[in-house]
């Protein structure tokens, strides 16, 4: 098994069918994939799943997240998966074969996240303003949605089926996601705080800010400066009566 | 959809959970792959699986059979699945990818059937003796068996994957599965009257002469040439006392 295996983290967000996520940590199994986390599964499902007869050691050493932010916190790369047709795409989309070979190259230098929605919604715009870029299985048009334990075990085969011999390389200092995530808070409170954000629009806002510092792939110096640049700013917001 | 999607049959073999022979539909349906065989299915589980809410078309249309050879009497190539390691392999072994590949260029000329095992079981030495050879989804050793419905997941994306622009060839004379079955037949009869099997280890060879047939990748005419060949002996068999 290539070392970077274990750079891989699948995630699933807010499962309900505890088979489906048993199937999920099953394929994860197979094909050498260990760090299975779960964004707010639905409890019962997710302690019926661990306590199922067979359940792989994926799931037993499965971590459970409150949020997507959380989930993804030290991933330098986070990929949604989508069957796409259900709503309009503000993302890159990639087709599953060309994705996975972009994610080898990622997990070769950090960690990366794939996310996977749940069985009836996929994911929301929240969970895909978290995402870099999407990666969709090429099914045919008249039946575009997989089943969720399929589609992990098809996702996870394309991407581990010709990269085994992939080496690690030394990590270029990138940003991981917890970095971009702090910077797109305080950048966020400064649109807020400076009225570039209506009250109304505020959600649409925060995930089009988001997924804009997404696309910048920022080095991780760069999102630290960007961040102190923006702390600055939100002070002068709050401190208009002190001049310097 | 390529015209060579239409050849493709996949025979699941002994199924008996209706969870597992709905998710293989579905992954069928989400590859435009239309023809599902079942052999011998447990009837409540395959009842259960037509009925259940959402069954595909696939489903729907499926057919079921008393035999694997019924099952792929209309297939130039029938390749089975097998998560390897459980018992000695008689049968060349191909890698998922390199196979799927080979499986096109003969979808390209005639029908194949791709056979998947029962759930607890696999296929048995019997269901092999059918197979022009194995296929193997590269799972890992610790963990080298799959759910039945992702291995079917897998094992479609790879084939359909980069395939969908293969041009259907003009069908050269190679004889198909019944056709095959059939020599093998009256082979096994002619070996059994001549005293070379034995009848303690009849099951085995009869085995062995289904897997050297289809070794041999006869074409039709000699298929049938050899058939006829083989009644001739064993009609001699029958009547010793009229010497011609």
């Amino acid at each position: 098994m290539s070392p970077w295996f274990d750079q891989v983290r699948v995630v699933l967000v807010r499962s309900r069918n505890p088979l489906n996520i048993g199937a999920a940590a099953r394929a994860m199994s197979n094909f050498g994939i260990q760090k299975l986390r779960l964004v707010t599964p639905w409890e019962p499902s997710y302690l019926g799943a661990r306590a199922a007869v067979g359940a792989s050691d994926v799931l037993l050493n499965s971590e459970v997240y409150g949020s997507v932010a959380e989930a993804v916190a030290d991933c330098g790369l986070v990929v949604g998966t989508s069957a796409v047709g259900e709503r309009e795409l503000q993302h890159p989309l990639k087709v599953l074969e060309e994705g996975a070979n972009e994610m080898r190259r990622a997990l070769a230098v950090a960690p990366a996240a794939l996310l996977f929605g749940s069985e009836k919604f996929g994911l929301s715009n929240e969970d895909l303003s978290h995402c870099h870029w999407l990666m969709r299985i090429p099914t045919r048009d008249a039946h575009i949605s997989m089943n969720l334990g399929q589609a992990v075990a098809v996702c996870l085969y394309e991407l581990v089926r010709s990269g085994a011999q992939i080496p690690m390389r030394d990590a270029p200092a990138m940003a991981g996601a917890a970095e971009v995530e702090r910077l797109t808070q305080v950048l966020f409170q400064a649109l807020r705080e400076s009225g570039y954000v209506e009250s109304v629009a505020e959600e649409a806002a925060m995930e089009k800010t988001r997924r804009m510092l997404r696309r910048l792939d920022l080095q991780g110096n760069d999102a630290v400066a960007l961040t102190g640049m923006m702390r600055q700013i939100l002070w002068k917001f709050r401190h208009p009566e002190k001049p310097e």
